[in-house]
This record gives C-alpha cells, sequence and structure tokens, in this order.
C-alpha cells in the first residue's frame, strides 16, 4: 500500500485536492517516515528530506525547476518526475503582460496622466514583431502559441528539439549568435544546467539590437548579470525584465534594484495553482499504480 | 474614371500605398475637386469636405468611429463603409496588456522593486476569470477570441446579434444588470449611439462586483462619467482603465486626471496601422468597381 509524503508550504491545500480523488490504495502523511515511498512537494523541503526516506521509490516536484536535487552528492536512486504543462501558460500571462506593458508603454502614459498631458502619440504593437525563445521546452512552446496568436514571427534556440509547430525559425548549436540578430524580443526559459551557464553573455547582448527587450523567466543562472547590467547601462538593449536572479532573494547591495529599463520581479511569473499540481501528482500516481511509465521524468544526467 | 479623394493627416502614406496596389482607372488626388467621387480618411476632415463633393458617391474612413458624419443636418446621401476588422487586433493587444498589468500588479511590482522589496506573494492570473463585453461587433468578437485563447469565460451584452462563437453566453435587452453581476472584468468597445449614451451608469456600476475591473475603448458617451467617479471614490469598483472621454482632450480641470485606481491613456488603443487601412481601402474599391456591395456598410439610421 503506497504511502505518501506531502512537503510543501500548501501541504494542507494538496492533501485535500488529492484526498478528494480517491486515488486507490493511497494512505498520506505529512512527516517522514520510514515506510514512505513516493513524496509530492517542493525541492527545498525533499532534499532535506531524502535521508529519512529509505523506502523512497519515487519523488513528483511541484516545481519545473529541479536544480536543488541534482547536487551529485545527493541520492538519485529514485524515480523523479517534475511539473510541466502546468506553467506554460501562466508564465506566458507573465510575458506577454510585460511585452504589452513595453509596447503600451504603459509606465510612460501613467507619467503622463500624472503630468495631465494628453499624449496621443501612437504606441507599440506586438503584431508583426518577432519573438526569440531560449529554451523551447513545454513553457516555451506555449510561450510560442501565444506569440502566434497575437501574429509575431517566431525564432527558438534550442539543443535539438523541433516538436513545437509555432516556432517559425529553428536554431541549434553554433548558431546562438545568429538566433540573437533580428529579434525584437529575446525570452529565457532555458532551465539552470551546465549547458545553459551564462550563456546570455556580453556576445550575445552586444547582438541584439538596440531596441530588443530581453525577459528572463527560466532561471537566473543563464544569465551573464555583469554583462547585462553593461548591455542596459550603455543602451545596448531597451530594456530587461526579470524574474530570477543568480542569487535570490536578489542581495539588497545589488546593482540591478536600481538599473535603469530594468524591471524586475521576484520569482513570482508563474504563481503555483495548487488544483493543476495536485492534478500533475493524480495523473501520475495513477499511472504508477498500473505499473506504467510516469510522465515528465527527469534525467539526472540532463540536469532537466 | 473615378477620382478618389484622401483626406488625412497621413496622406501622402496612404497615397503610397494605395498607388502601389495598381488599382484600375483610379485617379487620385489630396484636395476636393468638383469630379471627386470617392473619398477615403479621416471623419473630422470628410465633414468639412462634404459640401464641396458634388459628385461624391463612397466614403470610406480611416476609423470605425463614424459619429461625426451622424449629424442629422450633413447629406447622406453617399455610400459610407468604415474600418472593420483593423482595429480589433490592437485593441485587444491594449485591452489584454491593461488586464494583465492589473492580475500582475505591474504598478505595485515596481513600487516593491523602488523599495527593494523581494515580494514573492503570488499575482492574479487572467485564466479562468470572467470578462463580459458590452458590444459584440468586429472588436468585441476579437476581444473574445482572445479571451478564449487565455482560458477565460466570456459573456456578451449585445442589442440582437449572437454571431461570436466565443462568447460563452449572450446577454440582451433588460438583462443588463444581470449581464453585470458575476464579471470581473467589464470590457465597453460601444459606439457612440442613442442606444449606448450612458449606458455604463450608477445602476451598471453598482451592480458589479468590488473587484471587478472596467475598460473603455468604446466612445466615452457610454459611460456616466460622474457615476463613475463615484464608483471608483466609493471603492464600488477594483479600477478603471479608460482611453475614450465625453470630451476629448480631456479637460485639464476634469477629476479623472486624478482619480485613485484610475488608468487613463489618450484615445490610442488602437495604433493605426496605414498598411491595413489602406487595405481596407483597396478591397473595397474592388468591389466598388465591379459593382458589387461593399464591405462595412455604415447605416445611418443605426448609426454604426
Amino acid at each position: 500500500m503506497p504511502k505518501l509524503l506531502i512537503l510543501s508550504r500548501e501541504a494542507d491545500k494538496y492533501r485535500a485536492l488529492i484526498e478528494k480523488a480517491r486515488l486507490p490504495d493511497l494512505t498520506i502523511g505529512l512527516t517522514p517516515t520510514s515506510d514512505v515511498d513516493i513524496v509530492f512537494g517542493e525541492t527545498g523541503l525533499i532534499k532535506d528530506a531524502l535521508a529519512s526516506l529509505p523506502a523512497l521509490t519515487w519523488v513528483q516536484t511541484t516545481s519545473a525547476g529541479v536544480e536543488t536535487l541534482m547536487n551529485s552528492a545527493l541520492r538519485r536512486d529514485y524515480i523523479l518526475t517534475n511539473a510541466r504543462n502546468v506553467f506554460g501558460k501562466l508564465m506566458s500571462e507573465y510575458v506577454f503582460g510585460y511585452l504589452l506593458a513595453h509596447e503600451r508603454q504603459i509606465f510612460k502614459r501613467f507619467a503622463d496622466q500624472q503630468a495631465k498631458h494628453w499624449n496621443q502619440k501612437n504606441t507599440g504593437v506586438l503584431y508583426g514583431k518577432t519573438i526569440g525563445l531560449l529554451g523551447v521546452g513545454s513553457i516555451g512552446a506555449e510561450l510560442a502559441r501565444t506569440a502566434k496568436f497575437f501574429e509575431m514571427t517566431v525564432h527558438g534556440y534550442t539543443r535539438s528539439s523541433e516538436t513545437s509547430q509555432n516556432i517559425d525559425k529553428y536554431f541549434h548549436g553554433n548558431d546562438l549568435l545568429k538566433f540573437a540578430s533580428g529579434l525584437d524580443y529575446l525570452v529565457s526559459v532555458l532551465p539552470n544546467t551546465q549547458e545553459t551557464r551564462k550563456i546570455v553573455n556580453a556576445d550575445l547582448l552586444n547582438t541584439l539590437a538596440p531596441h530588443t527587450l530581453f525577459i528572463n523567466v527560466g532561471r537566473g543562472s543563464a544569465v551573464d548579470e555583469t554583462a547585462l547590467l553593461d548591455a542596459l547601462n550603455e543602451n545596448k538593449i531597451a530594456g530587461a525584465v526579470l524574474d530570477v536572479f543568480e542569487q535570490e532573494p536578489l542581495p539588497i547591495d545589488h546593482p540591478f534594484w536600481t538599473t535603469k529599463n530594468l524591471i524586475m520581479t521576484f520569482h513570482s511569473s508563474a504563481p503555483s495553482l495548487p488544483e493543476d499540481l495536485a492534478k500533475v501528482f493524480i495523473e501520475n500516481y495513477k499511472l504508477f499504480i498500473e505499473g506504467k511509465p510516469l510522465q515528465h521524468l527527469v534525467d539526472f544526467e540532463r540536469g532537466y
């Protein structure tokens, strides 16, 4: 009889949602015991519990990012699945909210209002623009789908896969700078892996057109923060919207807080919806008890 | 041989675009002459020229709104067509830009950044919300299509038509207050007609839930401005985003400039794209010379 441990700041909410699904044979607990074989929750809490779960066979995370569990000193003798197809639509709202705020000059217009200045000048539009996606997994594919809805051109940079039909042009490997030229917006959804480390560096930023807006909703490690600081201070790009940082929370003395044309949010681009995340667990559990392959498997070698 | 008069502040741009289309038999001028039979341009300029165009048979406007030409003292002995299917996608960008700015608390988060406050609290999302559209013509239908893309529920209030498949529930006639209850967002795209005058009044505003955001991208005449002022000051609704006003430009002493939870822009929600508007004329001209019915006919009695 499978025993589930829920490790989350929203454990009570998840427990109620999972109990409501009346899953066969499942017992649920909120504290680690030696008979727990399944864990569902947040990577930080799971990491701390790993050593006290001798019977562990499967971990389902409530996040897409799992780098906390990738440390090679940690055990890897269990099946790890993450949350996918959940954050795409929420991140899409974030990315397109800030793209529209940029084109429609939402801050500038508010300043006009405060100055009682009837400024009827046209603003920009998304329609017809080119967006470049660094990373085209499930989140990138959803951003591509939204971009096509707004009649934009979509370029995608990815290691190898070409599965999204909403990408007009794919770039791989050494074509990173070719990918970067000609973009109106660059959006990174890259996870934190060896290959993605500081991929957004001075070379890439120098290749972007001066009117380009950069958005990072992936992981902060993909950005060379010093190079981005320089690019913004020297007007090499039009602006940046950052939800993630090398170090989080961002240290109080970090220059990003006050860098011009930089807007930041606080690792909150995809507000987690417990209903959606519980559903990911519930669907995977049904596969688990039938002995079928689970969805959203993480490869410890690739790191995602 | 048809003679076209272009009356627009962007006349040179339109002339170049229309000449490029090499339309058969057409001559183009930029000043009124007695042999002009077609006019393409802005309603304000057209109104002033009406009396000096004895041969006029057809007017194509560059706007959706045509109330300037509806004055019953003006001649109506010509075919009037307006610009439709052009502004929908641009207004949709505007409306969803401000809806996302509202849900994602873009201004609030920027204040957090300025205060160096790492505020990781979840923001709201569009996904799952209910939007109510006052008016479901070509612009309303495009807003409905975008709302469905974001997986929202769409209610539509319209005089009679039920042509959009993206409206989950239609309301008519006396059901205005029924329509207003249960909405998260209310968006007016209503034109300026006798029937729409001050339709957004105290009764309707009092029926909205306190968390509702109201957006007006139609015409200012559809709103009882005093009632809206009261609703905002008394927190009866969460906020308003207004692009249009009873009087434009908004008088410098109007309270809206400084009303709390009110964001205004300056009749600029749909930046006109000359390429798209020239295309509307070009397509209609091809019908015109073939003697076929024109698209986007305006009914002088209805006023749109």
